[in-house]
C-alpha cells in the first residue's frame, strides 16, 4: 500500500487520545506474588476477601475487657468495682469469659473474651487488691474494640480490576492471606533511534555526528510509565535497516517507538516501513501540537508503532501525552480523576501561541514570598538542556493565542 | 542505660522533621551506568559537560544553507536566486563552502557548511533548473540553525549533586557521552514486624492471631521512597528475640523499622532493646500527631531505628512524614519546593480535631461538576481498609480545632 492511498488530516491531541482510548485493550494477565515487584502493577481481577478481618473481636487498647453496662456512670467520684477474671494474651484464643461484675485483662491486639463488649483503658483503672479493679470512667459498648468483620467481611470487595497497586493494597492482601494476584502483563516497548548521524554515547564521535539521546530518555520514560523498555539500538535512515530492526522489535514487544527521522526523507522512510507490514493501519499522521506535530501512530495487528519527531522536547511531550497513555491503557489501568503531578503557579512572562495548536512550554518552578512562580525556559525543542533545566510543562490550549505574564497556570511537573 | 534516664517531651512533627534534617548525612557514593536502574537515583557529584553540544552548527530544518544576507527582502513577488553548491548529508562533516550567491542543500540534523549562517526551509524554495534555486522568503542569521555550543558548552554545568535523576537527565548525559555517574548509595531498610499475635500471610491462622500487614506495606513504602527494603520477618514481643533480629537488621541496613508493639508492654520492650545498643541515642519518643503518637526514633552510630505504632494507618502516616524524609536525606536528595503529590479539593463534611496535635485524615477524591471533592473515609486507624478506600490524606494543623465541611483542602495523594 502506498502513502498516496492515505489522506490524513492533522488530528487534535484530544482526538488522538480518544482514539487510543477507543481501540487499546489490556494485555493478558499473569500471576504475581506480593514479595515480587508488585508496586504499580495493574490488577486484572476483582479481589474479594476470603475471610473476615480481623476475624475476631479485637481489643485496640491496653486495659480491661468488660461488659460496658457494668461501668455506666463510673467516675472518679463514683467508681465502679469489678473482679479480675483472668487475662487474654496476644495471639491466643480467649478461653476466659466475662460474667456480670467481672473484667479480663487485655493488651492492644488481644482477642476479646466472650461476654465483654468494651475495653476500659488501663489509664482509668486501679487495682484495689489482686482481684478488685476500680474503674473511674465508664465506657459504651464497642469502645476500643474492633469488631470481627469491621475491617472486612468474607466476600467483601477489596480491590477492583484496573486498580494500580499501592503499598496499602499489598498490606491489605497480606492481611487476608492472599499472597498472589492476577495482574496485566506490563507492556513491552521496543525503542529504536533512527538517523544516519546518530552514534552510541560510548563511541568516539566525528564532526557532523551526534550522540544518541532519545533512546536513553525514552527507555526511562517507558519504565516510569509502567512499561518494560528494550533498546534496539541505532539504525540508519534506510528502508531495509529500519524494516529489519522494527520487525525484530515487534516480535517481542507490544509497542515500538522510532525516534529521529526529523527530516522529510527520514519521515517518509518511517512511513514506508510502517506501511510495508501486512495489515498496517496508519491511525495518526500529524497532530496539532507543538512540539511534536509530525508524530505518526500506526497499528499492526495488536502492536502499536510510533514515529516520534527527533527533537528531545518533542519526544518528551509526545511520550507523555500519547505513548504513556497507551502504556496505561494496555496495562488496563483505571486512571484517577485527578492529575497527580500538577502544581499551580503564576506565569512570569507572556507566552504567545498560534490558535489551532496545543503548545507545550517548559517551565522552571521557583518559590517567592510563598507563591509558586513558573518561569518559561527559553530554548528550542532541539535542545535537551531545555528539559534538564525545566521542572515541568504548561499547556497552552488549542484555541488560545497565548498566556498573559501573570496568569495562574497548571504545571504538570516531570515525574522523578 | 535505663528508660528512667530519659525524660521525653512529645515533639511536634515539624520539630522531628527539623531534627532529621539537622543530623542526617548522605551515604557514600557509588558508580552507576546509564543503562542500569538509574531513574530516581540521586547524583553525588556535580556534572559538567566534557564537550560542546551539538559540537557543530546544525541545521534543524530541511532546506538550503545560505548566507542570510543573500536572502534579505526575498518574497514571492521578488524572489532571491542562489546557485546550488552541493549538499551536506547527515552524519557527515560539511566539506563544501557557501560563497556569496550560493546555497547548499541540508537536512534536519545536517552540519552547516562553512560560510552559511541560516537555513531557508524547503517549503519556501523552488528549483528553476538543476543549479538555480528560487527563494521566496528571506531569513535572518541563525534562523533554523542550532549553534555549536547552544545546547551546552564544554565545562558548563549540566546537573548538580543532590539532583534526582529523571529521563531527560539520562538523555542529556548520553548526549555528552557520559555513560557512568556517581550516585549516593540507596538507603537499605530493615523491616521487622513485632507481636506475639502476628503470623506470616501464607500460614494457617488460629483464632486470636492476625496476619502480618505492616511489613508488606512498609517494604513497598520504602521502595517507593527510594530505599532498598529487606523484610526481616516477624518476631515475638520479647527482649531477646527482638534484640537478635534488630542486631542482624542493623548489620546490613541503614534504617531499621520495627512495627507493631502497640501495647505498652511491647513499646517498653522496643525501647529497652533500642537502649541496649552501645551508644544508642533516643531522639524522639512521642510525636504530637494522630495517628502515630507513640513513635520512637533512635540512632545507633550512623544507623537509624524507628519504633512505629502497629496500626496500618499510623504506619503509613509516620512513614510518609519521617521515614520517607530520612530516606531522601540519606540519599542526599535535594527536595523540590513543591509538593508533587497534592490536589486541591473541597471537603464534604466537618472534621473535628484537638488543638496541639496534627491530625491526618484519610479521604477519597471524587469529581462532581468539575470540582474535586474530598470525602473523609470513616474508620479507625486499626483498619487497613481505611487506607485502601482512600486516595490520600489531609492534614489538620497543630493549632486547629478542625475543618469546616466546605473548606478548600490540600490532599496529599498516595503515590502509585
Amino acid at each position: 500500500m502506498s502513502a498516496g492511498n492515505y489522506f490524513f488530516k492533522v488530528k487534535t491531541p484530544d482526538e488522538v487520545r480518544g482514539l487510543l482510548r477507543d481501540i487499546a485493550r489490556p494485555l493478558m494477565a499473569e500471576s504475581i506474588g506480593l514479595s515480587e515487584n508488585i508496586l504499580g502493577r495493574v490488577l486484572a481481577e476483582d479481589v474479594e476477601s476470603p475471610v473476615d478481618l480481623p476475624g475476631f473481636d479485637r481489643a485496640i487498647m491496653d486495659g480491661f475487657a468488660v461488659r460496658a453496662r457494668d461501668t455506666f456512670g463510673a467516675s472518679s467520684g463514683a467508681p465502679a468495682y469489678l473482679t479480675l477474671a483472668g487475662e487474654v494474651r496476644m495471639g491466643e484464643a480467649a478461653s476466659v469469659k466475662v460474667a456480670p461484675g467481672e473484667a479480663v485483662r487485655v493488651s492492644t491486639g488481644s482477642m476479646m473474651p466472650a461476654g465483654a463488649d468494651a475495653v476500659v483503658m488501663v489509664e482509668y483503672t486501679d487495682f484495689l487488691d489482686d482481684e478488685t479493679i476500680e474503674i473511674v470512667r465508664g465506657v459504651a459498648p464497642g469502645d476500643h474494640v474492633v469488631g470481627s468483620t469491621e475491617d472486612l467481611h468474607k466476600g467483601e470487595a477489596i480491590l477492583n480490576s484496573g486498580h494500580v497497586i499501592r503499598p496499602q493494597d499489598v498490606g491489605a492482601l497480606a492481611g487476608v492471606g492472599i499472597t498472589t494476584v492476577r495482574a496485566s502483563r506490563q507492556p513491552r516497548v521496543a525503542i529504536i533511534s533512527s538517523g544516519d548521524e546518530i552514534i552510541p554515547p560510548d563511541q568516539p564521535i566525528q564532526t557532523g555526528q551526534i550522540r544518541d539521546i532519545n533512546s536513553y530518555s525514552l527507555a526511562c520514560l517507558a519504565q516510569q510509565a509502567g512499561g518494560v523498555p528494550m533498546r534496539m539500538g541505532i539504525v540508519p535512515d534506510d528502508f531495509d535497516s529500519l524494516k529489519s530492526c522494527l520487525t525484530a522489535g515487534l516480535e517481542e514487544n507490544d509497542i515500538a517507538l522510532i525516534s529521529g527521522g526529523s527530516s522529510v526523507g527520514a519521515r517518509d522512510v518511517t512511513l514506508d516501513v510502517i506501511q510495508s507490514f501486512d495489515g498496517a493501519e496508519v491511525l495518526v499522521h500529524g497532530i496539532s501540537i507543538r512540539p511534536g506535530k509530525p508524530t505518526i501512530i500506526a497499528r499492526v495487528g495488536d502492536k502499536y508503532l510510533f514515529g516520534l519527531p527527533g527533537n528531545p522536547v518533542s519526544v518528551m511531550v509526545t511520550f507523555d501525552l500519547f505513548v504513556g497513555l497507551l502504556i496505561k491503557l494496555l496495562s488496563g489501568a483505571k486512571l484517577p480523576v485527578w492529575e497527580q503531578r500538577s502544581v499551580r503557579a503564576r506565569l512570569t512572562r507572556n507566552i504567545a501561541s498560534a490558535p489551532g495548536r496545543e503548545d507545550y512550554v517548559s517551565v522552571q518552578l521557583t518559590e517567592s514570598e510563598g507563591e509558586m512562580l513558573a518561569e518559561p525556559v527559553l530554548g528550542r525543542s532541539a535542545l535537551i538542556t531545555t528539559l534538564v533545566k525545566a521542572d515541568g510543562l504548561i499547556k497552552i490550549p488549542l484555541e488560545s493565542e497565548g498566556l498573559e505574564g501573570d496568569a495562574e497556570v497548571e504545571v504538570v511537573v516531570f515525574a522523578r
